[in-house]
Parts: C-alpha cells; sequence; structure tokens
C-alpha cells in the first residue's frame, strides 16, 4: 500500500484523486491549506496565490479566521472519501495551553483529524511550539507536523528537537527533512525515536538516500502535492531506495503503523 | 539527443558513464569539483567531503591550488571520452581582468573548454563577478554558469541579472533557478534574451513547470549529479512538461544550440 503522509487539499477535488491514481498512491493523509496555487493559470494568479503563504513566512499574517475555514473545507473531503484520506488540522501559534484545548477539541478532535499541521515556524519561533507539545499530549499522542525548510533555521530545529526529547510520547514528524539542513538534521535525530523524517520538498537526492539508509523504520514517503507532484516524489523517492522491503516500509508501512491506519 | 546540462566529475569514471546510461543521457557538460560526495559510504565521509564546499559557501575557503587540480581531473575525463562530455572550468572570484584572462588562457582555452562555472559568490559578492564578465566578453562569448541556490539571495540574483543585461553577449546560466526565489527569477528574467534558467535542485515541481511554460526556449534540463541523481532530474522533468516538442527543446535542444554542441 502506498501511502501520501503529506499533501494538501487540492481543489477541485477530482484534481486530487487524479493525482493519486497516476501516481499510484492508495491513500494520502490529507492538509489543509489557506491557499490553492494549483488553480493558478499563469505567474499573475500563481503569485497572488502564493502570496498569503510568503506574508505566514515572514510573520506578516497570522490568518486564523481563513484557517478555520481550511479546516471546515478539509472535513467534508475527508468525510466524503474515507477509503482514500484521513487528515491533520492546523493550529495557530502563539495560544495558551487552554485555548490550544479548545482548538483541539473543536476543529481537529470533533472533525476525527488524527494530527496536527502543517505548524509552520517562523525562525526564533518554535519555543511557542511547548505550548502545542503539552496540548497534544492532553490528547493522547496525536502527532506534530512541522515544516522545517525555508524560513526555518537549524538553530530552530534543534529547539524543535529538544521539544521532542521532553515530550517522549509525541511523535515528531519533520517536515521536509531540515531543507537544506538535511545533512545536520539526519544527524541531529539519531538518538530520539519518536522523530520521523518526511522525505517531501527533495533538492538533493542525497538527502532522501542517507536519511532513508540511516532511519529506514522512521522515514516516510509524501509529495507535499500540489508544490510536488504524487508521481514526482514517489519516482525520486523509490529511485533512491533499492531494496524492496526497506521501499515498501518508507512507500507506506512507515507511517501507516505511526498513525495507526 | 538527451544532454544534461550541469554534471560534476565523479569518480570513478565508470560511475558517471553508468548513470548517464540508466538515465537514457547522450551527452553532458561537465563541471570541475574539489568534492566527491558520491565516495562517501555513510554520514561521517560524507560530511568530510561535504564540509569544503560549505566552507566555500560561507568563505571561509577559496581554494586555488584545488581548483587548479580540479581542473587537471576533468581534463583527463573530457579528452577521453569526446563524444560524451564537453566542460566548463571554474573560475575563481576576486581577480583582475587581467588575472582572469590569464587563468582564462591557461585553465579554459587551452583545456578546450566551453564555459566558465560553476562559480559560486557569496551573498553581497555578485559585484565581483563584473571582471568575468569582461573576460569571458574578451574571449568571445563565453557562457557563464552560476550558482543561485543558497546562500544566494536574491538581492545578489538580481545584481547577476543586471549584468547580464549590460554584458548582452554573454549567455549567463542561473544555475537551479534561483533556488526558493524561483518565483521571482522567473519573472525576472522576461526581458533578459541572453539569460538561461537551469531547472537543477527543483524542490517543488511548479518551479520547472512554470519556467517552461514561460520559456521554453531559454530553460535546460541538468541534474547537477552527483547531488541529484540524471534518472531522477529526467523523470521529475518530463513529468512537468507535456508538450513533446518542448520537451526535445529543453531536455537537448535548447543547450546544444546555445553551446553550439
Amino acid at each position: 500500500m502506498i501511502i501520501d503522509s503529506h499533501e494538501h487539499l487540492i481543489v477541485p477535488e477530482k484534481k486530487q484523486l487524479a493525482l493519486m491514481e497516476e501516481a499510484g498512491v492508495d491513500f494520502t493523509i490529507l492538509f489543509s491549506t489557506i491557499i490553492h496555487p494549483e488553480t493558478a493559470q499563469d505567474l499573475t494568479t500563481l503569485t497572488q496565490e502564493l502570496q498569503p503563504l510568503y506574508d505566514i513566512f515572514t510573520g506578516k499574517r497570522n490568518p486564523v479566521e481563513a484557517r478555520k475555514h481550511s479546516l471546515e473545507e478539509l472535513k467534508q473531503v475527508v468525510d466524503k472519501y474515507p477509503q482514500k484520506y484521513k487528515a491533520f488540522g492546523c493550529i495557530p501559534l502563539g495560544l495558551s495551553v487552554e485555548e490550544n484545548n479548545e482548538w483541539i477539541e473543536k476543529y481537529i478532535i470533533k472533525n476525527k483529524f488524527i494530527g496536527l499541521g502543517e505548524i509552520v515556524p517562523k525562525t526564533g519561533e518554535v519555543k511557542q511550539l511547548r505550548t502545542i507539545f503539552s496540548s497534544a499530549e492532553e490528547f493522547g499522542r496525536l502527532p506534530l507536523w512541522v515544516h522545517t525548510f525555508e524560513p526555518v533555521k537549524f538553530t530552530d530545529i534543534k529547539e524543535l528537537l529538544e521539544l521532542a526529547v521532553e515530550y517522549t510520547k509525541i511523535p515528531v514528524i519533520i517536515g521536509h527533512l531540515g531543507g537544506v539542513h538535511w545533512l545536520d538534521t539526519i544527524k541531529a535525530v539519531r538518538d530520539i525515536p519518536n522523530v520521523y523524517l518526511d522525505l517531501s520538498a527533495s533538492f538533493t537526492t542525497m538527502a532522501p538516500y542517507y536519511a532513508v539508509k540511516e532511519y529506514p523504520l522512521r522515514t516516510v514517503f509524501a509529495s507535499d502535492a500540489p508544490y510536488m507532484t504524487p508521481r514526482a516524489a514517489r519516482l525520486i523517492l523509490e529511485e533512491a531506495i533499492q531494496d524492496s522491503g526497506i521501499r515498501r516500509r518508507v512507500m507506506g508501512e512507515n507511517i501507516a503503523e505511526l498513525l495507526q491506519l
């Protein structure tokens, strides 16, 4: 079973199903999104679609209402295709534990979502994740999916890993494998068994190759669609993994075990 | 004809030929390298191999002797397989026009190399490329291949494009499509016909998709091997280009015309 462990909701819904079909992806963990770059037709509309994302990266926006809407949009699709999707729901940074708990109760648990993410800390902001770790623990073992590509620095990744060391029951998925800091990230997670490595957004095949070589049971296939097509992401990763048993683990079994799918 | 427009010299030489073979690459533009991460066996040896590269990125090293050696190594392989390779040769930053000319005469022209690169400016250092543009003009129309991924910023890319506007006869290949600044880079090169976009190191398939859509005659396939396997790079790009005529342009014809292969 091929499981894409990280796609954003794509519209219209048949487009997402078609992308999965052409990649031979059986099941997807779907994430909410406040933008839909897949609807762009040219550079002008693409820029309009991507601008809110860049504004979040740089801290210009923290769009709470847009996030609530995106969770509603996500719930509708996941409820409609239970054989295709489970979902992670977003949560804003900077809330108290009580506010987190309220958010999680209302937008995650009630929606039957199974994790929190994509969490996008700006550089220097990882400390704000402590209350999220704390709330995730209160709700059992809610996994966290954290963006670690630009603009996140390696100092931020180290802080994130310190939280993972402290909250040993919370599975933490390191989104995009640390980005340009992939090598340092691979080395840093050695003794933190609750940390998993997401292999999306690789700009070098060395990154997933070494990540899988070191952690065949803690690395997970993901496309980050619509930012990469599931087919391209699958081809890159299968090309990097020769052993068929390890390939099965990375392409589906690892995430299925982690999320009890 | 499939032409990989950017691979670094890989050792042993049969390994490079095997990577080309398995990707169906007919011809490669080969670049010198002072490191050989493809020889690493584990994270320790990989770190040792990559450290000099990171030291160049951060300005800790400017290894002139190692560069001279890498050019010698490159010449031997290219001379041995003229039906497989042509080469670009590196040049240090910070030399005067006269010193550049001497370097180009001795290490580029005499070796029958056909371009200058990979040029890796640190952020803020692009101004130092002016003397290289000037020398490239003196030697006809030597193309320049410039690294524009991390640690290069968009302000650096803009300065590079200003030089390209000034030196209209010098073909400038924007290596790695601007990295995280791919969208701004795609928009910025519109009216600079001597600028070409290298499609290697894509962490999102949106980048090559839109680059090719906008500039089907100025985008070139490259793997940046050993950092990505030629096969994975080819799969990503062919997946992003539906039109067979445009695909032929990007996968070989564009670079063949540019370099008069």
